[in-house]
């Protein structure tokens, strides 16, 4: 499987303020770059808080797009995919509306209840993982179901997770020209950190958009 | 005066790991940008938890830069400038070394003996604030000392002060292509964080060095 991370962060690699309040780091031209991206995905994936803190719809906004992938064959909107171990996802949550297909990524501590209440909402989920999900063995199970490349928004703590699993192919941030601040502020890749064998990137190029600075890598493993 | 802050930086906005362990973001072009920042510049200041953290010299390392310094009538090394707040600097802190005039900016809360300590060490005083440092009223006290660039190379802590109090010019980040992580790990900007008023930046220009990016900014206030 392909997986591709895509973020927008603030000089300082910020994804929100310190009380996960969004922060309009990027402008139209990289929204619509980002929507592109979406479209060229089978699935959109993020982590439950940032499910909870921002409540996305993780979907193709532009219609031509949206057409293009029925044209082609594929559901008009990539899969929502949300790593989700013990399946906090409110059930009010946007992405169980019926936009897009929604799997949830949960381990072995999601209470029985909490399934069945999402499979209830409409979701699938996969179960991988004792304690946390298991996300090589849950990649795994999302290519037998079709999905060959992923496109991660983040937050921080799932970003971590996927370069600790060596899970990451390509890396795309978008160094917004806004400071936030903040030791508590969540950042591009937070979880425990490396404190060896940092995952080593290499800069495929750099672009300016939005006032801002587009960086682009590909990801080299550890 | 004229207030530039230069840090490296991994891709996910990080100085060090989370044990504040120094790690290679950048080479030697960029080494070489900020030797010569050192010798433009009149003073070169960080934090007092980077003297604690990684006992820096801070002092301008090309032969030939400390000779142009001399021949243009400045001393042969910019002055080292700590915010030192309670005056925690060790006294065998490689910047109490005779390479260059030593700086530490305290507030009220420093002792006497810490005072006297650091001038029997050859340290210049400047006490401003109570509790902690006013950098304010310590720079204008810096600048009728003669100072009139300083370039400041962190940590977070002293960063995210500098912009709180609307006393930065210029921002570069070399974003190195490495990813660190850690949500304890030491960012370009720390402190208490933004919540709204966030610095604006204008991106002055991108460039590729040392397989990173370095991206410089001018700072419009808040």
């Amino acid at each position: 499987m392909h997986v591709i991370v895509n973020a927008a962060m603030s000089v300082d690699g910020k994804l929100s303020t310190r009380h996960r309040e969004q922060v309009a780091i990027s402008g139209a031209e990289d929204f619509d770059r980002v929507d592109a991206l979406r479209a060229d995905s089978d699935a959109v994936m993020v982590g439950v808080g940032t499910v909870l803190a921002d409540d996305p719809s993780l979907t193709v906004d532009d219609r031509e797009r949206i057409d293009a992938r029925t044209e082609r064959g594929d559901p008009p909107q990539p899969a929502r995919v949300i790593a989700d171990s013990r399946l906090r996802t409110p059930t009010d949550a946007t992405v169980y509306d019926d936009a897009a297909e929604t799997i949830l990524l949960a381990s072995d501590t999601a209470t029985d209840q909490a399934l069945t209440e999402a499979r209830t909402k409409g979701a699938t989920v996969v179960t991988a993982g004792e304690d946390r999900v298991d996300l090589s063995v849950a990649f795994d199970r999302l290519e037998t179901h079709g999905i060959e490349q992923v496109m991660v928004e983040g937050g921080g703590e799932l970003v971590f997770s996927l370069f600790e699993a060596g899970l990451v192919d390509e890396l795309s941030v978008f160094v917004g020209s806004i400071m936030i601040g903040g030791r508590d502020a969540p950042t591009l890749s937070d979880g425990d950190g490396f404190t060896d064998r940092f995952p080593q990137l290499r800069l495929r190029d750099i672009e300016r958009i939005d006032d801002g600075a587009l960086l682009r890598y590909h990801v080299s493993g550890r």
